[in-house]
């Protein structure tokens, strides 16, 4: 098919062209000055996201890889936690420990909704011999498009001594994060998504009271190991072989991120998620986030009739090329998510809107093709005559 | 400086200008049919590379990830394991093991030379009871550059039931190792030594043998977790999201690799490895390896006086940009280390001891300038008159 991919997933995002010319970039020592300047460079960057004066490690890994840095580094066997669950990262984060050996106690909530910080604050109220020693959330809940409202989850944990430990990996960039403003004390995110490098990269954050805890924390652990990513991180190094074409990319996407400056990065994905919705709504499509706690990340829209929605995404991706990701387990062919995080044009969620009205009258649902674009060009009109 | 670097470090190695092209293509989902395709074929390639019909999973990881991936999927806390260790990487296998909660009973043999396949033997005759539960051993150490006789320990391991586990992080198509016929159990590997991609994956091959253990294996894992892996690999996909540039880099390597041949690939090491070691004999230099071990991706040469060998590399950097690595722990300073391993060509190495006789000289080690060219340039025109 003529022309690029439309990559409308909620990670893997699209590369921009800058980042793919420093990735091909001829690889350097790894135990060399010009690698230590690197590292320490997108070290600073990176903590500038995170919104911290804390530390920061990198790890050559998936996302996932990240949360077992976590749950390893800052959990012991036997640990009693709290993982609070609104969808498929919620509970892969409540897995993970519990296959470290925590003794979890999870909550969750109805798939579309945002965890309730009332409840949390109930239960470690209750918690007066404070057995819970760690909090686990997702920040941004990519299975379902709905994202947490950490700040007043922070909040509510009161004096409660427990870490509270974010799964930011598709969030961070995306939503609004302030790790130290906000008390987080372990946060977790990954290069593929707000990012805009491709995958292999996580990065954990974490603070000196979790670095206290870890002093104690009795896991097994060697490649997640923080006091040997610290160490070697002040020589400028990795205790592994990093992979060093994305360190690259992880350094010209930060460059980009800057010159755009934080807040102007989160107001455009704030607008996508507006423009997005707005669009659906005129469409007569339903949404599975409640409005308070869509994401900004992505949009779940479920398929009329709700069931179908992989043969939509079919369509979209065989006549118009454009890559979108289905539900999954109960919201398998339910609904259908379109990603706007990273390096997206706000035309081409235009041209995807149009598309999904194609298709969607094509496959017999009863629409006016072109409500759905107008509203989105209305929408882009006002944005830019502001 | 004027040209592109000379990168001949033991691992990362030159990254091909094809590989770098695929990799800058643009991303895909990784749940989809496109990418499906493209881990299943390279899962059979590398099978092919470690000329095996067994398992292989990929993960996004360092070497080092692979070796904790065999140590949490194959070793239950208490078993005890017997580590051989002939440098570094030996003592690091051996270390992770322990950390997770292995009895090791570590053999060290000098640094230099390779482990000693009688030493073994007589080990396993001794452990009537069958208590060694698993053999730990590098294939290729590179911070000596020596490799070590897999197939004689496989046979010195008899009818011990005890699991063979290769650390073939830099050994893999560089030293021969034929996974099936040599009885290998358990075999690592990464992406950024022979495979000539960047770092950040790393492959772990294992058999029916092995995938029994692992059944009944005790240790904490999600990230590395075999069972996760395979299951999604029957999908075309990996449990996390995998490193999906460097899938399209391996995948176009791969495609080098058997264009030029297996034993060829070998043969050229093996070319490589003799070239270099005549030329440093012919300049006088004493090599770290004894001969019948001296590695095919490395050799390490030993600095007149036994040290000052950092100064060497400092002034090859600066007034050649050749990259070589330096000595670990008691070598550091003593030896510099000669990658040769990947994409090298093999005029690049001739003028590397063209440099390094200029830098020796110059530094007032006594040397007939032109000594070692002369030798690697009559190596090479042998070679080519065969």
């Amino acid at each position: 098919m003529i022309g690029e991919q439309y990559l409308l997933l909620p990670g893997p995002t699209p590369v921009p062209d800058r980042v793919v010319r420093a990735m091909s970039r001829p690889l350097v020592n790894h135990r060399g000055p010009e690698f230590k300047e690197i590292i320490t460079g997108v070290t600073a960057g990176i903590k500038k996201v995170y919104r911290t004066e804390h530390h920061v490690l990198i790890y050559p890994a998936s996302g996932t890889g990240g949360l077992e840095a976590a749950v390893v580094n800052f959990i012991s066997p036997g640990d009693k936690v709290l993982a609070i669950s609104i969808g498929v990262f919620g509970d892969r984060f409540a897995e993970i420990a519990d296959r470290f050996g925590a003794r979890v106690e999870k909550i969750d909530f109805a798939w579309g909704t945002s965890a309730d910080p009332q409840k949390i604050r109930d239960i470690l109220q209750k918690d007066q011999s404070h057995q819970i020693k760690a909090i686990l959330i997702t920040q941004n809940e990519t299975s379902t498009g709905v994202f947490n409202d950490i700040k007043s989850i922070s909040e509510a944990r009161g004096s409660h001594p427990a870490l509270l430990m974010i799964d930011s990996v598709s969030g961070l960039a995306v939503v609004d994060l302030k790790m130290d403003d906000w008390n987080l004390d372990v946060v977790i995110s990954g290069s593929q998504k707000a990012f805009m490098i491709p995958p292999g990269l996580s990065f954990m954050a974490f603070n000196e009271k979790a670095l206290e805890v870890h002093r104690t924390c009795s896991n097994s652990r060697f490649y997640w190991d923080l006091d040997l990513g610290m160490k070697y991180l002040e020589k400028g190094q990795n205790p592994v072989t990093p992979p060093i074409s994305l360190y690259y990319g992880l350094a010209e996407a930060l460059t980009m991120m800057f010159e755009e400056g934080l807040d102007q990065v989160l107001a455009r994905h704030l607008n996508y998620r507006n423009m997005i919705r707005s669009a659906m709504r005129a469409m007569g499509l339903e949404l599975l986030a409640e409005e308070h706690c869509a994401s900004t990340a992505l949009t779940s829209v479920i398929a009329p009739g709700r069931s179908g929605a992989n043969q939509l995404r079919k369509i979209l991706l065989e006549e118009f090329n454009i890559a979108m990701a289905g539900g999954q387990l109960s919201l398998d062919d339910v609904i259908f998510r379109i990603g706007h995080l990273g390096y997206i044009r706000e035309l081409d969620l235009l041209s995807v809107i149009a598309a999904l009205e194609i298709v969607l009258k094509k496959n017999g649902y009863d629409l006016e093709v072109g409500a759905g674009i107008n509203e989105a060009q209305r929408f882009l009109y006002q944005m830019h005559s502001k």
